[in-house]
Order: C-alpha cells, then sequence, then structure tokens
C-alpha cells in the first residue's frame, strides 16, 4: 500500500535527525583517532575535531547510554563500535543504483561506501546503450525492467535513485512494491515518504538556499 | 585569516537550520501552486504539500512575522516573495564550480539552479585535456590556476568544490582567501566553516547512515 503524502511515523524513539546525522561525523573521527593509535578521547576534542558544541556531543551520546567516564573521556574503540551499531553500519547492506548518469558515476566511484558497510549490488539503467555495458567496478549495467527481480535476487535493502527527474517517482514506487524500505534520492524531484519506507532526498538547491539566507545577513542586504 | 576548525559565530538570529531548509521546499510547492493559478493557500494544505506538520509551518513561517490570516491562509504570491526574499533568492549569485568531473557535470545539468537565481558563471578545472574545452552550456573550462583572478572578475560570490577529495581543503582555502563566503563542498572530504565562510558540506553517506539507522529498527536488527 502507498500512501503518497503521508507523513511517516517511525516506532523509534524520537531521536532528532540532527543527532544521527552527527554520529556519522563522530565515527569518522573516532576512525582516524583510531588509526592514528589515540585510545581514549574527551568531549571537548571530539567536539573540537567535528566543529560542534562539547555540550552537544555529551547530549547526542547521551540519548544511546552512558559511554564516557567522567574527567577521563571516552575509549576510542569502544565508542566507535557502539555508534556503528546504533547506526547499523556494523553490517554490510546491499545497495542497488538506478540511473547511470553522471551522478550515478560519481557515487559509484566513492570508496567510503564499501568502506562504510554499504555494498553496491546491482546497477539498473533504461538505456539500451548502457545496458549490458561492464562499468570499471567490474558491474553489469542491468536493465531496469528486471529491477523487481534482481532486488529479490540479490536482496537490496536500500534502493540509491540518480534517474532523470521524471522518472525518480515510477522507479520509487517499484522500489517500494517489491519491499525496499529505504531510498535515497539524489535525482532532483522530492520524493514523499510513503508509510513503511523511508526516504532521504537529496536536494543540492536546498542547501544553496540554507548559504545564501546566511549570506545575505553577513553582507547585509 | 583562516582560524580552522573554530565554530563559526553568525550575527544572524538563531532560526533553526531545519527551519531554513523547510522554507525552500515551501517556495517550490507554492511556485507549484502559483502555476497552477491558485491565490490563496492554507498552512493544512502546504503541510500535505510538504509532508510536514501544519503546526511546524505556522511555527517556521512565523520566525519572519505574519504572514497569513486566520481562518484564510496564506496568499500563494506575497508568501513566495516573502520566502525569496528571506532566503535572499530574490536576487541572482554567481556561482563558480571546481571540478568538472562526473558530480560537476551532474551539476552543471541541473535546471533549477538558474531557475532559483544561482548562475553557474564560471568552471574550473586541472586537467589540461579538459582546461579550454566548451561545455554543452557554452562555458569555457578555466585552468584553476587563474582562480583567484576569475573569482574577481566574474564577481563569483559562492563556490562549489566538487574535486577529487585530496584537492577539496586547497581549493577551500583559495576561494576563502579571495572573498568568497559561501562554499557548497560536495566532494568527499568535510570541510570546516572558517571564520567569515559558511560551508555546506553535501555528504551521502551520512544519509544512507540516517537511513540505516531506521531500517534498523525497522526489521528489528
Amino acid at each position: 500500500m502507498i500512501v503518497r503524502y503521508g507523513i511517516l511515523m517511525t516506532k523509534s524513539p524520537r531521536i532528532p535527525k540532527a543527532t544521527i546525522k552527527r554520529l556519522s561525523l563522530y565515527s569518522r573521527q573516532l576512525e582516524l583517532l583510531e588509526f592514528d593509535g589515540y585510545r581514549m578521547v574527551s568531549s571537548e576534542k571530539m567536539a573540537w575535531l567535528c566543529q560542534v558544541n562539547p555540550t552537544l556531543v555529551r547530549k547526542d551520546l547521551g540519548y544511546f547510554g552512558e559511554f564516557g567516564v567522567r574527567g577521563v573521556g571516552y575509549n576510542v574503540r569502544d565508542l566507535l563500535n557502539q555508534i556503528k551499531r546504533i547506526l547499523a553500519v556494523n553490517r554490510t547492506w546491499n545497495v542497488g543504483l538506478i540511473g547511470i548518469g553522471h551522478l550515478g558515476m560519481a557515487l559509484l566511484r566513492r570508496r567510503e561506501f564499501p568502506a562504510r558497510g554499504y555494498n553496491l549490488v546491482s546497477v539498473f539503467d533504461s538505456d539500451p546503450h548502457k545496458i549490458g555495458t561492464i562499468l570499471a567496478s567490474g558491474l553489469r549495467v542491468n536493465d531496469i525492467k528486471d529491477l523487481e527481480k534482481t532486488v529479490q535476487e540479490m536482496k537490496i535493502g536500500i534502493g540509491i535513485i540518480a534517474t532523470p527527474d521524471d522518472q525518480a517517482q515510477t522507479v520509487a514506487d517499484r522500489l517500494i512494491d517489491c519491499g525496499v524500505r529505504a531510498i535515497l534520492n539524489v535525482s532532483k524531484s522530492d520524493i514523499p515518504s510513503p508509510q513503511g519506507c523511508m526516504v532521504e532526498n537529496v536536494d543540492f538547491s536546498i542547501r544553496l538556499g540554507v548559504l545564501t539566507y546566511r549570506l545575505k545577513d553577513e553582507l547585509g542586504l
């Protein structure tokens, strides 16, 4: 069942999305600290590395229980493992990419995806010139017609939509109908989150809007 | 002066970033309503179109003064103009794009940028095979060596960084040194916001982390 424009109700505790996003930032810095051989880190140092307020670091981590030791800080490896568990990136996810245009190709080359447990296992396109070709990563471009079959076979849990604007919603509907519960949409159209599926829309114009809003104040416009 | 990892202090009133982002969503829906000939819109309808709570719509718009009329709603054109003024997209901004890889090419083709007042006036790359070529948009690819000169000449106010990961920070430093106050970073590295410059980092992994965090709860992992 697809409820368009419905407000998504999740069963998870109400942890702010901003906190979830910062956990990814924390985990990246913790990985670097671990690589450099640090065993402990204070909330002040974490805050400095991530450009946020130390109180915010403590508040964010407080949502998930008591990690740190007062006056000593956090154990780098333990905290990293805890955050990976919270974000569910301590396991791998099979990801399907739909649309092999410039944006799709750019995403395919991101080495941080496999490093973070997001395995791009299938790519799809509707262009007959692209279907069947083998990409640099070794993946073969599948016909979008076979989307449903391949999603089942490859146990794809996350779909990334990088199609032209006018195909995004149709592709989202098909993904949802065959059981995909999480979609990252980088095509221009906003895709609403129907019940039972989560959609993250990446919108570059919105981010430019954040910049110009603040620039206006800076420049006194 | 570049203060790395410094916490950016803005002089603007503390309006949540989430509100600023939603204003972009509201403006898109208002444009569609205006195109369809609607004169008025209720906060309930706006909320439904944008998939947010009606109370939130009223709260967001409340930060900027009294727009609506109780029981009647908002005048579509007036509200759109007000939001454009707030986001400072009632004027045009000259934007420079650095890095003509797949991601840069994808951004160049986004038709919504000029429609929203973001004019891509210059593109830069360091690859000798790309420098001097003319893109489909008619723009000539500039040598990154000429960045400073071109930023001044073309009055570039916003820089978009789409370079390989290891060049992003150097390019950001050069943009900031020649007076660019706003940067959209779509390359993999996080660029900290130094004092006097705003940086928006678009990070696809962070968005995937938001999805897997919620998926984990959904799937009971």
